[in-house]
């Protein structure tokens, strides 16, 4: 592989992960980064060589954990029990919606925007209704992740290969329609923005098991497992006050933290960061989502909206809360949008 | 109006009403029946009158019950206190979901079905994406109603005018972003042709409060304020055997059951029926949707799948349960699709 | 009808007649300008009052002109004959296609645009494919209109009623089927802007049938029977000096235009301009659409890119030759996308 | 590789060669017959072994011939020149569109129809406006393929290579945008079936060059340099006559013809049959899409009409004509609906 080919492997493969530049040549000019031209130093903890990595994708793999025929993956950590208990977490009955709004507009990261047509049954109608188009993957829509959304070197989750599973008419396994029964389990957030006392990371920066742990001590919680775990940065607080921020650089979580989330049998990972991109790896291009979907089999809760949820938090004095939602019945979807609910 | 433009005006009404032939002219030859040739005969009830629809659609009118500018109608009786005693209702931590699988395949009722296209972020890329469009009205995808999907002689929710309100950027009033909060509150299966011996209502039959009262006592439960109900009448059983029916005739809830759930206060309702179709009238060409959404503001629950979670309830001897949803924030929006949850 | 309700009707509709603000609130604000706030001021001509305007829509109907059940309109001015004389302009063989880019950026004027999405038949396979939306209508994507694409009262091309001939599925008079045999005539281009000496009209202008008359006499070319004419008034260089401009005020044609069209048996109506926006009239929103499509049934080619036209024109000293366009046989469509080729 | 995923491989790549299922799972089931299961026999004519058609691939390339840039392949035969001598085929003044319908109603053939949602600008609104969706390629759409559509071991026209040209975001190289100038040139239709006096080529049969040139004398022309061909094999007969056929087996031409197409200099193939369906090789599931589009750069105008054009071509006992189509202007797109016509 030549350099040149290798960047460009790099570059699009890249692109597809963080925020998938998946629409038109035209489009791409939307985006103000790209990867090849990000900074990519990082601060607050070492980068990974591909060596460690791939050491981390063997230890952290749960293939053949739940059989053989499993496409849960940490999903399975969510049994009755934890569901009877996540439902225990309803004591003042409030609600908050962490999905964001659906959004017409083209932006930096929006390259593919919901396109939402009225239609009027007639002119004179009683009635309307409406179609609308959406590309659910990147950082715009609130979505789940399939499992299958992200390979490395031709492994899906529990031992698949990509090549014999994904097609041009949908993933024939791993896919979204594996999670339609939905997840309702205990929800934690750790809110490592405001253990660390930051409005916000800074886009160099890594999130570390330490700031986990710090948010835990703070918050006077301990995640479990069957827990989905959201992290906070502050990205949110970030855009509200300088605008909307590039694709790259992006602070995330360090490698290190999927292998936490690992240990302590996390069920769902979500936050206002993934991992920090862009990443210095050619193989692994986009380092969390390729272990944590394809060899721990733990679906992304991709861009969920967490300053409502936080300050909530901060008001009840509780990180913990009865988490729900549930992705449409698509099968063979590599992903779906949704609408996640946190109950207190 | 001539008599040719009022039979047109009814025919394209009604077909948007119950299942929106929204798309092209050679969509309508993909469907069977049409509302101007298929049998109007009812069975089991007196069809109410325009006059008695009227007076009921004015009976029924929770118009100023929430305020002048509450857009979200029965949603409110799920207080907190009601969402707290739903959490309770999880014993057994059993989930079964009761959205129908998103379906690409075009037939009687589904001129418009799913697009699901696949995207990869290139050739050889580690990751792939997918991009979908859909209609969510109709009997095909399991979604919300929201208010402003029906009008009534110009009148939506809550004193709005439609001419006002509905433009083709979206609902000024009434949309499903109204029910970003989702839904959380006790549910009750209503499995009306459990209560009456059969296997499913004929086309030609009315469900009737009777009906109601019937599968209350067999199941000794009781619809209560802010509670969700799904009526089973058997139509997936039908369809399992006989294949699938066309759109008219159906059988459905008789105007006399609208009344019902308003005194029942009840907050949401679904089913495998809806109104009966083709309902005899000119000007309540759909009439349980007009009175339920434009008057009362109950938002419908539109074509759940029934038939596992009545097999649950029989097998728990248990006909209530907590019910999960939570619409897309679509702004502007007449529906969502969902996936709904039920837990035990 | 009260004031409010009036003014909210000709907004909407002007919004619709000028560039289609069809899909999401949020798309609203990427709008620069509503019809509401535009300047009306007009110079350079008087506008016509609704009585004038009723009196020029019964003057140039062509209802019944060619028949009862003819929904060719104008078209049907291009005679065999015609077509043989439009052939033998072919002199240099060279070609300029007037098609603008598909653009799949979101802009000013672009609230929907194209969405393009690339299919691989698999992640390793020989063939890729595309599939795409489109929205033709408003002031980006070149396109055809149909002749149903707008009434006056009720009142569509040749003496049939909106009401009954547009639904939900489609258009059943007037589609843009109707031109399925394409366009094969004589083009001419009135540069009105080089015949008076202006790198463009100003928002504010209107084009005069004495600029039309001008345009001949400099280019010594008379339009005749059958004829497709293009209009230049330098939009597109006064676009690419000064940046995307708004919807509202535009520059556009004199309704007295459009009565000359009328009188020289004009085929096809195409322009960097359409009608002055806004119109200030209530009835009358888009007047030249109006009368032009449901009066006459002339076809409108819209959004035409002209610069290299008029600099072929230029370069040769001839500004007719052979024009040939062929919209996608869409049944009941009100509209195509369209690459227009004209031949020297 | 082992022999499954060989498999695998062809039947992908053939699927996506022939009639793309490209969209969900659920499609699948709509196709009456998959490659793998179709019968392979063919009549007429030998299968070429994979060595002999990797020497054709390498006889036919025109890599290099019109110089290193270029993306328009043999539509660089049609000169000026041949443009004037085309328009001079404008004789009677006829027109014959050889486009096919739009067609939005599923079928064997067509997993993913065209979606064609009406958008009115109000309810109350004198304009209407449309939304359309549509994927090209496949055996229902008419369209033109661009030189990207197909590659070959990785190889695009012209030495560019596939796994740098084509991304998530569009072919960079060999889009359909090359082809927006249009195709204006003299075009040649070869009646196959009429030349061997049947109704209909059978799903086994190969046409052949003998086919070809037999077709030539009966009609007393001859294909010469910039001719756009269509081959018509009687299909459309056969359809209206038994019903909508397998996509498997096929009739097609012999990899033969397209070297004889080669050596003519033909810029264009079109016809109502393409290649042999399903072709015995690995290496080259597609032989003529591989050969014309990825060595030749000669376009596909695939799938128009060709019944009237014949019908017309016998009454004027002329088979030859102007022949003219413009791709939208899509860039980066490898594939335009199209509206081609035939002048006579």
């Amino acid at each position: 592989m030549s350099e040149i080919t290798r960047r460009h492997f790099i570059e699009t493969a890249g692109l597809a992960a963080a925020a998938p530049a998946l629409a038109s040549a035209a489009e791409a000019a939307v985006q103000g980064s790209s990867r090849a031209s990000a900074p990519r130093k990082t601060t607050r903890a070492r980068d990974l060589s591909d060596a460690e990595l791939e050491a981390m994708f063997r230890r952290c793999s749960n293939a053949g954990r739940w059989g053989r025929d499993d496409e849960k993956g940490t999903l399975n950590y969510i049994t009755p029990a934890r569901r009877i208990a996540a439902a225990a977490l309803v004591k003042t009955g409030e609600v908050v919606s962490v999905g964001r709004d659906l959004s017409t507009k083209q932006s930096k990261t929006n390259a593919q925007p919901v396109s939402h047509i009225m239609m009027f049954s007639d002119a004179n109608s009683p009635s309307c209704g409406d179609y609308f188009t959406i590309a659910p993957h990147g950082m715009v829509v609130t979505h789940m992740d399939a499992l299958c959304h992200f390979s490395w070197k031709d492994q899906l989750y529990n031992g698949r290969k990509r090549s014999e599973s994904i097609t041009a008419s949908g993933a024939r396994w791993g896919s979204i329609y594996a999670q339609r029964e939905g997840i309702f389990t205990r929800g934690v957030l750790l809110d490592v923005a405001a253990a660390r006392g930051v409005s916000w990371y800074q886009p160099d920066e890594y999130v570390t098991v330490a700031d986990f742990e710090a948010a835990e001590r703070r918050q006077r919680v301990r995640v479990d497992s069957g827990d989905a775990i959201f992290v906070r940065t502050g990205m949110e607080r970030m855009e509200a006050e300088l605008g909307e921020q590039d694709i790259y650089p992006r602070a995330g979580i360090h490698a290190e933290c999927v292998e936490w989330m690992h240990t302590r049998q996390a069920s769902v990972y979500g936050g206002d960061c993934i991992e920090k991109l862009p990443y210095p790896s050619e193989s692994f291009t986009s380092a969390m989502h390729m272990i944590v979907l394809a060899s721990m089999g733990l679906p992304i809760l991709d861009w969920p909206s967490l300053t409502e949820l936080a300050r909530t938090c901060e008001r009840l004095n509780r990180w913990d809360y009865l988490l729900i939602t549930a992705p449409l019945r698509l099968p063979g979807g590599t992903s779906s949008p949704i609408n996640p609910l946190c109950l207190f």
